[in-house]
């Protein structure tokens, strides 16, 4: 496994006990050796759910089960397993979640479409579901209000840190809590959702409110976020909420005001949880915040956006710690979207670099390079022709990525 | 420099001379030094022209110069430097283009649109385009027909070897030439050329016969490579006609049977440069050949095509030599077009892996692994939904280009 991130967290958050949610981790030998691989959650009865999942026209049979799953809007259990993505692997694959459903369905003691499942790892290799059936009833033993963090070192792959964040809310009165973990670090550029990330709160919300809430952060979260533009086949994103907080009268929509907070707590979170994916990008050195203003709509902003965060040539020469702004101009460039060049403003760090489609009588490139330097890399374009604007994250690209992706199987 | 790649051809093809076409080359001091950067072309009075620009919307100003000057049809100059794009450069680099061309005119006696000019290099800086004005006499009293490949040398950035293409046709009798010089390493997914290509042909054939000839042909070849996903603010590709071989009745379609063979031969051409130029993909020690079958469309095919050859996880399994066929699938399944995931079959090197979505029953790794341990590697996806097909060519991601990148302006 390659060194921790330099950009990791200094520790893991506490994560404090959520009332209705247990968590159980051990080693199943499903592909690694010495580590635990293989999670379930298990969720009070009456607990809620809604999920964002992959649009890849080639998703694993566990997204076809969320997806066929999630209409329901009720979960009891979540099956999640690292080391095997069980993807492109057709019957097999599918029969195999069948089997996991029905295990942890046996174990906890509720219907198969109240459980979810998710795998992560290698795609097209035949997932030895007989290992994950087997431990079912071993971590239903296991089960504690504790096991967050258990959890999430359990779901990493290539990931160097475990990723967890927590929230407070207010509503109505009453503390609600929203904890959250997630995997992932290459094979990141989410369309619906991000690798893996599950967020319970205690928070009684109908699933249909759950949804629309989900939604909404998900937009500016984990679709706003590319390590290398690659999207995976097993992207799934669930929230939980098992009602133990319950304020009268219920909760019925996603507009109520006394979800203000949760929202904002909500939001909070997934932010926090994408960018410890970014931070853990693979062979990333630096975090990037690409922010593009003055676009034609929201949508051209986050295309011209993700253009410039996806750009091999951006991110080396972040990597380099070169202030090679001519390259945002080609990203930019590219992009497709409707620009003004000759109104171009290109800013690095927050130091305006160009105008009226050139350099700035009085750039200094002195105080750009000294940012460059640093770990948190900002980089500006407002493009000319209207009030559209998107924020995304992305890291850098170096010899670690290299290092990683040109040998993971073997 | 970095070392040659391991992928160039044995060396430099000579270049015959062609009735009409004159080079030059010399240094002029504008980046590098020792070496020459800046290129005349002449071509005979009546020579005619037709070309590919990139769509960047931050074209560079040589670009926005020869897109204005194309309609006219004729050529009797070119004028290319390289080690500064002359891009996104303000006013101050369309008054560099247009001196340059008046440069060009009084040296070559003919008119400022006829003189087509072509920049490569670093974006943003100033051109010193009095050390271009002041080498045109120089270059003029230079110009000879067997100039190729010193004007192929000084058109070089970051490559590692000159590019050039020879090919003969025979066109109702008469025997026609068609060479070409190309440059390209980095920056490379061109949208309507490449980085910069020059052919020209003794052929007699009208501007508007030479644009549908060069259109069609840059479809399958220029338009069909990437190297890594950028495209850059100075593609450019000019075929010239100087007219020395003029069949009667004159040439006026091109549809014209006769010009069956020259059709073939400037395809042939313009593959071999195209082929040239991922060969010396920044960092590259593998030419990739993408094929994709059996989707909706042409155009969906090389959307799907693109999606494997610019997936940063492909292209560092096959740097490793790793069979990961796996990220294929994830590289079809994000291309956003209709695929049936349930008919999918991938093949590595002409061995066939999957079917009805998943492993052939008989699938031995063996002769795989060997054909990913070599120079020259074959992708094939036939995503089973209907009769579109098309070939894409691209090199691995190596550290190679990390090097290249994290480091170029310093």
């Amino acid at each position: 496994m390659a060194a921790k991130s330099p950009l990791a967290p200094a520790r893991f958050p506490t994560l404090p006990a959520l009332a209705g949610a247990e968590w159980a981790s051990l080693a199943s030998g499903i592909r690694y050796t010495g580590r635990a691989d293989l999670v379930l959650g298990a969720f009070r009865p009456g607990t809620t759910v809604a999920g964002v999942l992959t649009r890849s026209a080639t998703a694993a049979p566990p997204v076809a089960w969320c997806r066929a799953a999630l209409p329901g809007g009720r979960a009891r259990a979540l099956v999640v397993n690292s080391g095997n993505a069980n993807a492109f692997t057709g019957e097999a694959g599918l029969a195999a979640v069948r089997r996991t459903a029905d295990a942890a369905r046996a174990a906890v003691g509720c219907r198969a479409r109240e459980v979810f499942v998710a795998s992560t790892g290698v795609i097209g290799v035949p997932l030895p579901v007989d290992k994950i059936a087997a431990a079912l009833p071993r971590l239903k033993a296991k089960l504690s209000p504790t096991g967050w963090r258990g959890a999430a070192q359990a779901i990493m792959t290539t990931d160097t840190f475990a990723k967890g964040a927590t929230r407070a809310a207010d509503v109505a009165g009453r503390a609600v809590t929203v904890n959250g973990i997630a995997k992932g670090s290459g094979m990141i550029a989410p369309d619906m959702a991000t690798m893996l990330a599950f967020i319970v709160t205690d928070l009684a919300i109908p699933a249909v409110v759950l949804r629309t809430l989900l939604r909404a952060a998900n937009r500016k979260t984990f679709n706003c976020i590319t390590v290398d533009s690659d999207t995976s086949t097993s992207d799934t994103a669930l929230l939980f909420a098992t009602g133990a907080v319950r304020p009268r009268p219920a909760i019925a929509s996603a507009t109520d005001p006394r979800l203000k907070d949760f929202r904002a707590a909500l939001l909070a979170l997934m932010t926090d949880l994408a960018h410890q994916i970014v931070r853990d990008g693979e062979g990333a050195s630096k975090f990037i915040t690409v922010t593009v203003t003055g676009a034609e709509s929201a949508r051209a902003a986050r295309v011209i956006a993700m253009s410039i965060a996806n750009s091999p040539l951006v991110k080396t020469a972040v990597a380099g710690a070169d202030a090679n702004w001519g390259r945002i101009v080609m990203a930019v460039g590219k992009a497709g979207e409707r620009i003004d060049a000759a109104r171009l403003a290109i800013s690095v760090g927050g130091i305006a670099i160009t105008e009226h489609g050139w350099l700035r009588p009085d750039y200094d490139e002195t105080p750009v390079a000294l940012h460059m330097k640093g770990a948190d890399i900002e980089l500006a374009a407002d493009v000319g022709v209207g009030r559209g604007r998107a924020t995304v994250w992305t890291c850098d690209l170096t010899h670690g990525y290299i290092d990683i992706n040109a040998d993971y199987r073997s």
